[in-house]
């Protein structure tokens, strides 16, 4: 059975996993990215994560390629990074399969962490069977990747899926990272909820529990950043002293799932937000399945309710049934899109 | 040489032309849609005017296949017709390519009038040379089509590309024909702008212009109308008597190329919702080509340098430069498009 090596370069982590054709994760290695040293720093420690890998396969028979999903937008037909907003160090220009094959001596394929993201949910997870999916990635910021017949969707300069940078109304005049305004990661990504959050607590609500909920694991790299993802993550915030505080929208998220008012509000108006741009979105692609991921997507209930209700409300009565899922495979979701793409490499030659 | 015929059946007019290979249009026949009477007699106009076209073929060697564009939502795959919102009546469910079939004796490629738009815009139009290419179609409704590596996009149910139906602020609360609210459709069609002006200059402005700009040429009809447009179309209104009133766009937009400051602002508001929900959705298409036709694209200056002015500002950097270019077709562009699909038909047998 062939093996090949799935990468996830993010921001803050690298993974490398090794799988096999049918999808299982045989065992998988991580490391700090090291993001502010630049290209070099970041393609050796890759390479040496695949290197580990391949050294420990059974019977050491190694891997057949090696697919990498990298933070940035990146131009898969000629596997280079064609930019990136900061989050590695003059990571735009890099010639990542070029730089990666020479230095494993293997067959390298590149995308866009959020099209592998894609890609792993549609091959092993929950868009697995169907090949018309729209994935949405909700961390830091909002990024999304269309697959259409089983095939990402990376447009005419390699920025498709940008649905961060769709207008919504609840943005309207808010300065967006891209130099526009009005755009739904203004107001929907985790970032901009802590944010909020605070905004409407800083007046003080005198209960005490400033960061007490906070709960663990809600991650903020990964494919759940989107590709425009700015620095600062879902956890990426610091408490600011502020009364009512949170540290992390994990916070948020706890509070709102006690029943505090403020914290469901704010993470329902996000949803609906971000609902409001999906289901226009669909009108458009029409896809089969709609699959929502990263850090935010695990703020529970109330998110999910007020997303799924705001989908239903702007589409046509024809998408009413179009299932709006949560991803499946967590952080593995874009290794296991990467090892997809390495395997495609090896069908193709 | 292969000669086909194209048909365009819309709800007030059905046109059919004979096409060659190349795309020359080589007669055209059109005659009134007998929207009211039903699928019958609508097919039964469709099938004689094909049935003059093909006995009037050089040498009488026929045609080799029938491609049509329909109004309503096309399922291209079974050839029927899935939805139709009133504009001709009983459409939906209608074996469109099955009776054509059946009563021409000739193969019969389908699909929805927009789509046909975009097709005979990227064979023989403004889109020539490109693959990928978003369509734009604003009349009495807004349409739209996504053409990727030279196909339609139509979308796991058939309804991809309504644009219209996307959200903008603009729109916020507006309730629209699909049942949702906020919709571009709902600030950005011919009917939109026309009951806009009609607003404003309700008081009366005394200047006793009223319809007088009306100049002619711009159609309500084809494929200028969105795939959802509801009866009444650019020239679908009536003068109201109120003050200020007008009789059709056209007049609004003779007022505004005459420097009338509330027909400009009417027309350039329109244009500009437009542009953001464009604009928003070329992030995440990331199309080559931006085509805009349909009625109101024949509004002039103002209402195209407020479109661009505001595809540019959602625009990532990237996609500055993404040409957003007028339809060059008019009222051909669904009938080389059917004639496209039915070429294609006798090339893959």
């Amino acid at each position: 059975m062939t093996l090949v090596v799935g990468v996830d370069i993010g921001g803050t982590k690298t993974a490398a996993g090794l799988v096999d054709e049918s999808g299982a994760l045989l065992a998988v290695r991580t490391a700090p990215t090291p993001a502010a040293r630049g290209p070099e720093a970041v393609l050796g420690t890759a390479a040496d994560l695949v290197r580990g890998l391949v050294a420990d396969t059974p019977g050491g028979r190694g891997a057949a390629a090696v697919g990498v999903g990298s933070a940035g937008v990146v131009d898969a037909r000629r596997g280079t990074v064609v930019s990136a907003t900061g989050t590695i160090a003059r990571w735009a220009g890099t010639d990542l399969r070029g730089e990666l094959s020479r230095r494993l001596g293997l067959p390298v394929a590149v995308d866009n962490d959020v099209h592998a993201h894609a890609l792993g949910e549609q091959w092993r997870g929950a868009a697995a069977g169907h090949r018309d999916v729209l994935l949405v990635a909700v961390g830091t910021g909002v990024g999304a990747s269309v697959v259409l017949g089983g095939r990402v969707r990376h447009g005419a300069h390699s920025v498709a899926g940008h649905a961060g940078h769709l207008p919504v109304p609840a943005a309207a005049g808010r300065p967006c990272t891209c130099g526009g305004s009005g755009h739904v990661e203004t107001v929907a990504a985790g970032p901009a909820l802590l944010a909020e959050y605070r905004r409407r607590t800083a007046a003080g609500d005198g209960t005490g529990r400033t960061g007490a909920g906070a709960p663990g694991g809600i991650p903020d790299s990964g494919p759940g950043s989107g590709p425009d993802s700015g620095p600062g993550g879902v956890r990426g915030g610091t408490p600011d002293g502020t009364p009512g505080g949170v540290a992390h929208l994990a916070g948020v998220a706890g509070l709102a799932a006690d029943g505090d008012p403020v914290a469901s509000a704010v993470l329902a108006e996000g949803a609906a937000a971000l609902g409001e741009a999906v289901g226009g979105l669909m009108n458009v692609i029409d896809p089969e399945v709609v699959v929502v991921g990263g850090g935010v997507a695990g703020c529970g209930p109330a998110w999910w309710d007020a997303l799924r209700a705001a989908v239903r409300e702007q589409t046509l009565p024809a998408l009413r049934d179009v299932p709006v899922v949560p991803a499946a495979l967590g952080g593995d979701a874009a290794l296991l899109g990467a090892a997809r793409l390495a395997l495609a490499l090896e069908v193709t030659g």
